[in-house]
């Protein structure tokens, strides 16, 4: 199945023929178009095939009437007909026994042509075809020269794949890198995914030998689970650079009505992100800059990094934006200080960055980076160049490259030359050379920046412990069907805790009596003191009608405490349903934190954590992964949190039992993977004692799916 | 004074005649080149004054052996001889009478050399001329066409001008404008700033007709109070943007040894620029990319901005920035709906984003541009371009600027063209006429921004409140200086309260005991419930050894606690020397807060506020102004932090009494403008209790100057 999907996919993106159904001979139509960027491109000419009943010769090709009359086997066939036309072409191309169908032709879902496209699907599923579109711009393949878009130019050859779920960026883009020098292998517009969409494209690339680094533009994700497993596996590979665009509220709403696709949550995005080792950039700038550096450079192998530049300007902005990036500059060690100083003048600086001035040319700059390649204690090297009066920049990426190549070491080198017109072919000459240079020290420490980005995704994807966990599941599901057979949508405080407790989840035990003499018995169960809470489902804020007392310590007290909440209630809540009255133990208070779970119309369960208190709310401290969650993610998300820095002992406070939190978040994942039926769990608050002493759910809201029908 | 600077720098940026001592025949020498760049930048050359005693003629241009002996006046003097010659020809520069000497030539403090530079000044002021540098680049004018330094080429003309402090970026940098198409009116290398700094030239463009943005490239301040007092009047004429690298720890060691520059704090630099107006750039991208925008936008009316696009995907990007730059997005009216929907296909959107599709040619955009321009319920436009197939980027171009000229209305409008080489012309045609345009939607919206951003700056400048207080300096002094006569840095507890209270700020009143019969009589005075402390200049964690006991309700209980805190002392600290037992009301606990004061050696008293407890540790919520504070500014730092969130009623709490914050800062920002001996103030916590009920300083630090010798 994969396989298949891999050799469709390739005809797709590596035809060695294409039919154009609707070419035209007007040049102002894109039918026209197509067929002349493909001839422009070097596809052989032999091989393409316009079709158009009612022409003889397109831009000096024979034309057919149908690609019923296609002589040739047909790789990929180009649509662009008009809307309503096209299922009758898609029949014919099934009839050809074509594998791949790229369908230009706009008009479809993003207009609320539904049914119409649904109905392409159809024909395509009937014949074995996979479809790419429709409402696309085509594809562009520089590789083996393709340019089966209405892009008029192919993007500079390269090994970055671009996929956009935007036609109008695929053009605005292949001009925009070209103009920067960023080397595309495939440009691929996806438009509206019928039915091939990104995740087959990152599959795709991810096994394609031409592709060191697949990005894209995206506005939207619709089969969460699968992206999340797919760019996992490739993640392990190949970096993938991801632009998400429409994280605000507003834009949200735009995506609804530009291209249908049902935008999940933002933070569904970031969490499959992380999880499936995806970068993902702000903007187009960043995507590109970062997809130069990947596909360019070597992963560092260590952690210790030097700046060497010619101006001390340019160095101070490296440092900053190093810090920032948490990038570690090597102290220079007194030995290779007195290496350097053969390499500058007397008022040169060894201190990291190090400065050999601007007097510095091509022997100081190739000096000075022998020693630097040279040493094995530094793994990353930033090479900066402030254009001067007396320096030809073209002599110091020479110097650079001699360097790299003389002392043949790999090691990660990024590079800045910061100048005009004059620094552009040297630090294009660097680039080619597999050393990414940048127009600013900023972008240069980005470029490295995401270069151990990447390698720290790539060793967290290598080791993810799954663990099994011993659960009632029967138990559970016996709990939340009744609530389902009842027509509620959330269970109670005490069904809640139930289903808990069936998976293993430390909770508060909470008895629920019907008389004064269970409750003394619940009591004498739990042991003194306890905490009395009524339990109707009317009532949600159980203080405001005080319906929950504290701290009961005997006998006397409970039977007095008894009498006060059912006075309360009929007082302060007459009109709500009373299932009872809850017995539980009064705790000691812990370190409070929240654990929860959405369930995301993308990408399925997103289990989150959080501080609790205040600062949940202040500073939204809470962290996000999609279950099922390994014991690794659980860890990091509790670690993302400024949570992490109290529980692990604040200010000479004992650490807490962040093991304790760990389970409950593998746990509670579990709980949502088994359950498509629950929407909605929340542990609020979730106490934390110190070191082995364990956690324990104070109080836990768990919400059934209204949709779902049992 | 002020106007003698003025006409001092004057002469020294738009000069009328220029003498070049140093000046050679060898073209390797900047001697020669200076005098190159002065002909070719098209300086009249019989204004140019070559001096070499050893030359008879320079490029064409007759030498004169010393400065004495040119027949005419001499505006400006370019010093390029060695450092050990210098004083040598500023002495026959004094003699001569000129007002203005740039010295290029470097060697002094930069390599250590503190002496020789102030040797320079002193000659300076001797004869009563400015000295810019030493250690520059030197000085570039496109107004009168002069390029009086080692920089090839002149930057474009324009009106942005650029103050550097690093030479080397200075020649880096005009190339990096010339290929970005951005004009600078002058660019300034002020080097080691041994005489005219960063100031005299914010100062003076200013009051240049010919700028309308000053831009500086910074690595630290030395004048700090001068700095705010200019920046501010400055400020509310013109933008300023400023890049002020080295946050980085490990920079400002870099910074240190790179210029001799004592960099300042972080947080000193962050307060005094936003007091003072000035938008910090966090790079020299944005610092352009800002400075075009205010060059050319106007700037809004008011608040509501739509965005134009021809493509969904640029919408989106746009809609994300302005999202986190805080701009808002009108709701487009019916009535406009209605309007616009005659300028794009069925299948475009009047949402906002207005999206008038991929079809959109010039028509379409001039018509919808003339709707936006002409309702005056919009105030500002983004309009999006994504290069197609079928549009000419020009066309786009010429549409947006003839809708502009034929309604003739002054709105806010910046612009993005994405794509390649083709929509580099359209891009640049419309900066030229006052649509600044930039290649991605994200630089569009950050223009905007900044445009907001300036704007409000702008109206908080123009209304400062300083209010006066009525203290009692002469009871805080006899405190201070008795201190300071015992040879203590630091004040005692009663020290530091007694000095709070005579500058008005309401501190928990202590009454220092040395018996019990002492103690009783304060208690009885302060009224029960009271707390002891011991007083100890030794003993600062009173908690940790027993020194603190609280709510003790009357006397019996006194009586016992005075014997436990003595025997405490004595067992767990039986060094300190005892002052005392402190006695003191038990007070209601109120939000915690703190507020501080830490003398920055720049900028001098810097305010601190932030909140109490945990979090100030936590998410190290504080904000920072430099004193002399006024109102507005101690509320915008209380309005900056989290803690604010709390303190006006968070959560369905009743707000606080944040007036009483305020006025504690408004005192403090007096108590250190008015004692240059303390060195650090902390109030920690400050309580503040509902509205109306005032705030109380509950423990008060008071440290005292090291170095000042009274």
């Amino acid at each position: 199945m994969m396989n298949d999907l891999y050799n469709q996919v390739l005809k797709l993106l590596r035809p060695s023929s294409v039919a154009v159904i609707g070419a035209s001979r007007d040049p102002e139509k894109i039918g026209h178009q197509v067929v002349r960027n493909l001839i422009r491109s070097g596809f052989p000419r032999e091989k393409i095939y316009p079709i158009n009943p009612r022409a003889y010769e397109i831009l000096g090709l024979r034309c057919y009437s149908s690609i019923l009359e296609v002589p040739d086997k047909v790789d990929l066939v180009v649509i662009v007909v008009p809307a309503r036309i096209v299922p009758k072409v898609l029949e014919e191309a099934g009839k050809k026994g074509v594998e791949a169908v790229a369908i230009i032709t706009s008009g479809f879902k993003e207009v609320g042509n539904v049914e119409a496209e649904l109905q392409l699907v159809r024909i395509a599923r009937k014949y074995g075809f996979r479809i790419l579109g429709p409402n696309i711009v085509g594809i562009c393949d520089t590789i083996r020269g393709v340019n089966a878009s209405f892009c008029q130019d192919l993007p500079r050859p390269g090994n970055i794949a671009f996929i956009t779920q935007s036609g109008a960026l695929a053009i605005a883009l292949v001009g925009w890198t070209r103009l920067k020098g960023i080397g595309l292998s495939d440009l691929v517009s996806i438009g509206n995914k019928a039915d091939l969409n990104e995740i087959d494209f990152i599959d795709f690339f991810g096994r394609d030998p031409y592709t060191r680094v697949i990005s894209a533009y995206l506005e939207g994700v619709t089969e969460g689970r699968r992206f999340i497993e797919v760019a996992r596996e490739v993640s392990k590979k190949k970096p993938i650079i991801i632009l998400k665009a429409g994280k605000a509220e507003r834009t949200i709403g735009a995506i609804r009505s530009h291209t249908g696709t049902l935008a999940g949550s933002d933070a569904a995005y970031d969490a499959a992100f992380k999880q499936a080792g995806v970068l993902r950039a702000p903007t187009f700038i960043e995507l590109f800059d970062w997809a130069l550096a990947l596909a360019k450079a070597e992963l560092p192998r260590g952690e210790n990094t030097v700046i060497l530049t010619n101006g001390g300007g340019a160095g101070v902005m490296a440092t900053d934006a190093a810090e920032e990036w948490g990038i570690k500059l090597m102290d220079i060690p007194p030995d290779l200080k007195e290496k350097l100083r053969k390499h500058m003048p007397p008022f040169g600086s060894t201190f990291n960055p190090i400065d050999i001035t601007g007097m510095a040319g091509r022997e100081w700059y190739k000096g000075a980076m022998k020693e630097l390649l040279l040493d094995p204690r530094i793994h990353s090297i930033v090479v900066l160049y402030c254009h001067t009066a007396i320096t030809d920049p073209n002599d110091i990426a020479d110097a650079i490259l001699e360097a790299i190549r003389e002392t043949d070491v790999q090691k990660t080198v990024v590079a800045s030359f910061i100048g005009g017109e004059e620094v552009m072919e040297a630090c294009e000459k660097l680039t080619k050379n597999n050393v990414p240079c940048y127009e600013s020290p900023e972008k240069a420490i980005s470029a490295l920046g995401i270069l151990y980005k990447y390698k720290k995704h790539r060793e967290k994807l290598s080791k993810q412990t799954m663990v099994h966990l011993n659960v009632d599941k029967k138990q559970a599901y016996k709990i939340i069907k009744r609530a389902l057979n009842e027509g509620r949508y959330s269970l109670t405080p005490s069904e809640a805790a139930g289903v808990a407790s069936a998976y293993g989840i430390p909770v508060l035990e909470k008895i629920l009596t019907n008389s004064k003499e269970e409750a003394v018995k619940a009591a004498e169960k739990i042991g003194y003191p306890v905490v009395l809470e009524i339990e109707s489902p009317q009532i949600i804020h159980k203080t405001d009608v005080g319906g929950i007392i504290l701290n009961i310590k005997n006998k006397d007290e409970l039977l007095k405490a008894y009498d006060e909440i059912v006075v309360n209630i009929r007082n302060k809540a007459p009109d709500a349903e009373i299932r009872g009255v809850i017995v539980r133990k009064m705790v000691e208070k812990g370190k409070e934190v929240i654990i929860g779970m959405h369930r995301d119309p993308i990408f399925g369960p997103l289990v989150m954590f959080g501080s609790g208190g205040i600062l949940v709310e202040l500073i939204k401290d809470v962290a996000f992964r999609v279950a099922p969650l390994s014991v690794e993610e659980a860890y990091d998300m509790i670690k993302e949190t400024k949570a992490y820095t109290i529980l692990k002992g604040f200010r000479g406070e004992k650490p807490t039992d962040i093991d304790s939190i760990v389970d409950t978040l593998l746990r509670i994942s579990k709980l949502a993977s088994d359950f498509e039926e629950i929407s909605d769990i929340d542990i609020n608050p979730f106490f934390v004692y110190s070191e082995n002493k364990g956690g324990i759910a104070i109080d836990i809201k768990i919400l059934l799916e209204r949709k779902s029908d049992h």
